[in-house]
């Protein structure tokens, strides 16, 4: 028999297996089911979930099987699996079965990402599999792809943005409505756009995790989420909000990281930000990221950053990347060390019972530190048991700004802990 | 011998051949010669240009051989071409005979695209190259890989942004200073924000090749840029702007495409948007592209629209794509069909030679076509032979509004005549 030219053969779909049907599981369901002129290329095929019976979805097509047992996923060996549990555990421990099997992983997962991403992607090219992560950070933003492919010609030296809209929300809505931290929580709880315990989302475990992932994305590098300083946003008030103001300011959860020297500065938490700044102008549970290049200078990405549908849409993107392409780069990230930040103005507010000498004190603290003063901001109708007033300083390093208010805690006549908030004009 | 696995390859550096050497050209050479970490992906062998003697710079390396003959560049066989010389001839035929030697192609050339974009792809597709244009819409903005892969899981519907660097700094600073047009265009020019005949910027030519480029990205369907409505925003004054802040809304230079049915509205030049919008926002010569997805909502992009190293960037960035990269989906876009805007609101502005009767005869032209008026607002202090003032109107259809103006427009009291601008409150 002669030697043909074996024809092209048609690609077959990808099979796809979901894991975890919750909201964002679901969503990925829909916008396959919803959109035919994907089947040719993406066939959903199995679906986990715990007491999967309760799942079931009518709209499903009756040939994808349903089951709460995950070894049946593996046992049929999917092309893909898409992980949308969530948490570190279970899922670290399928998505490298999977991964080891030579399946690719498309994962929504940032806390997975955060704390095993390095083994995971070594895993992934050691068996010639791919993970991606488009929507662990940034649901409606295409922020992966656009940082790894569109800004890829770039040196990237610094990413900023908002990345966990709950936080966002709140702070947003404190800037307009001069309600308490307590009360905008609660209201947030009832709407849903906070959960029970909010912690991850207000303290910044949450942004801190999407941080790691954008910096393993923008600088090929790992920083241990461990590492990097994140401070709540629970001690903001509605005075804050108010001093802010009378600065041009106003207050947002901002997650960055930027390189200096042979490490980053990384650090997630409440910062004075300009009114008029991308950030400042973001409302809602909207996400914003800032990437600042050696060469092109500022590009921003804004949109959704989380929500089923919008979320839903970034897995698509990856599954489809998968059944368009054959590879993706095999990135590592190596290990990166966290440095002190550069110098910049802070934001100081303290709470006082009032009496005479407290600014002297503060002021002469601040001066054995050889921190200048900017501003002193006070305003009226303050009862004098509980007395708000803020001192802007002029950029200084943060341990110094630290060693001065280490002395200045010591005082007696603090009714609250002192507040410092980086005040960043820059972004 | 025994039959052995080939170890893998180690694979070798692209050979890029650069057509042109003005701002872009140089900006790619630079980023190429400045990122060592790059030089085992991509290597840069030649640089043509017009009168190469006089371009020939110093920091590139020796290697690289510099010539005014393009021959030369196709005899050669480099891996990819960078096409950078602009405008649709020469280029296109530089272009076509690079894909069919199989060589890849990366532009900035917007032009180009928009008159030959589905030939040219057709082209590559089957010599088996690839022709990437990441720079050709908006420079430093990832938006290509963005809308291709990062939002691919979407259902697209619509797609709005600013464009043009130079209309949006004419714009952006008339909306501030109180400036006359002709007088913002001439320091446009002293300053290199506009070129001597500014033409291609403020009448559209320029926005609307890019959102041919922008449309085929996002539906895959190719709209001929003779087909879209292009209005030049010289007509607009600093009146304009006094009247668009008294309904809280600024005037830029927008373009946008929409699903409309089986066909596609589009549209560039000056409308109303909302002072606080993105759009309405965007400064100088930034460029911001909003998409809208079934699933993902709202999504923006925003950065440096142009200038060398910002378009450089992206040059690279497709360069580096390339190189990982074995496949890119073979794209192909279908020629579509324009069809008119949904019903809108609009903001008409007439300068009269004041006389009784006129705001009735227009008021009664309207009516005939079933338009509801929603404002009328004339400020003090104009001249009576050429009063400006506005009426903006209910979301009508454009036909009808056309229809009304044609009618108005006989009238013999205009001083200047009238302007009609959409309202885009949804942007």
């Amino acid at each position: 028999m002669d030697q043909l030219t074996p024809l092209p053969v048609p690609p077959q779909p990808l099979r796809v297996a979901l894991l975890g049907f919750g909201t964002v599981g679901a969503s990925v369901a829909r916008i396959l089911v919803e959109r035919p002129e994907l089947a040719s290329r993406l066939r959903l095929t199995h679906v986990f979930n715990r007491d999967v019976a309760r799942k079931r979805a009518e709209w499903v097509p009756s040939s994808v099987v349903w089951t709460d047992r995950a070894d049946d996923l593996f046992a049929a060996e999917p092309d893909v699996f898409v992980e949308v549990i969530g948490g570190v555990e279970p899922a670290a421990g399928w998505v490298s079965r999977a991964l080891t099997q030579g399946a690719h992983v498309v994962t929504a997962n940032k806390m997975l990402l955060a704390a095993k991403a390095p083994e995971l992607l070594a895993l992934a090219a050691r068996h010639g599999a791919q993970l991606r992560f488009e929507a662990a950070v940034g649901g409606g933003v295409p922020l992966i792809h656009g940082v790894r492919e569109g800004l890829a010609g770039d040196n990237l030296l610094k990413v900023a943005g908002i990345l966990n809209g709950t936080s966002n929300y709140v702070l947003s809505r404190m800037g307009t409505s001069d309600e308490s931290m307590a009360s905008v929580l609660s209201a947030a709880r009832d709407l849903g756009y906070a959960e029970a315990d909010p912690s991850a989302d207000v303290d910044g475990d949450d942004a801190g995790a999407k941080l790691v992932v954008l910096a393993g994305i923008a600088f090929q590098r790992y920083l241990r989420l461990a590492d990097i300083p994140r401070r709540s946003i629970r001690p903001i008030s509605a005075a804050d909000f108010r001093y802010a103001k009378g600065i041009g300011c106003t207050i947002r959860q901002i997650a960055l990281v930027e390189v200096r020297g042979e490490g980053f500065h990384a650090f997630v938490g409440p910062a004075l930000v300009p009114l008029g700044s991308s950030f400042g102008r973001n409302a809602g549970a909207n996400n914003v990221v800032t990437l600042f290049g050696r060469y092109g200078g500022e590009s921003s990405f804004s949109g959704a950053g989380a929500g089923g549908p919008a979320t839903g849409v970034a897995v698509v993107s990856d599954l489809l990347g998968l059944a368009h392409r054959t590879a993706d780069g095999g990135e590592a990230w190596a290990p990166a060390s966290i440095v002190s930040p550069p110098a910049r103005p802070y934001y100081l507010r303290f709470v006082v019972r009032d009496q005479p000498g407290i600014l002297a004190s503060i002021a002469a603290a601040l001066a054995r530190q050889g921190i200048n003063l900017d501003a002193v901001l006070q305003e009226p109708d303050y009862p004098k048991d509980a007395l708000p007033f803020v001192i802007t300083v002029e950029p200084c390093e943060e341990h110094r700004l630290l060693s001065a208010l280490e002395e200045i805690s010591s005082g007696t006549y603090h009714a609250q802990p002192p507040l410092a908030l980086p005040l960043l004009l820059g972004v």
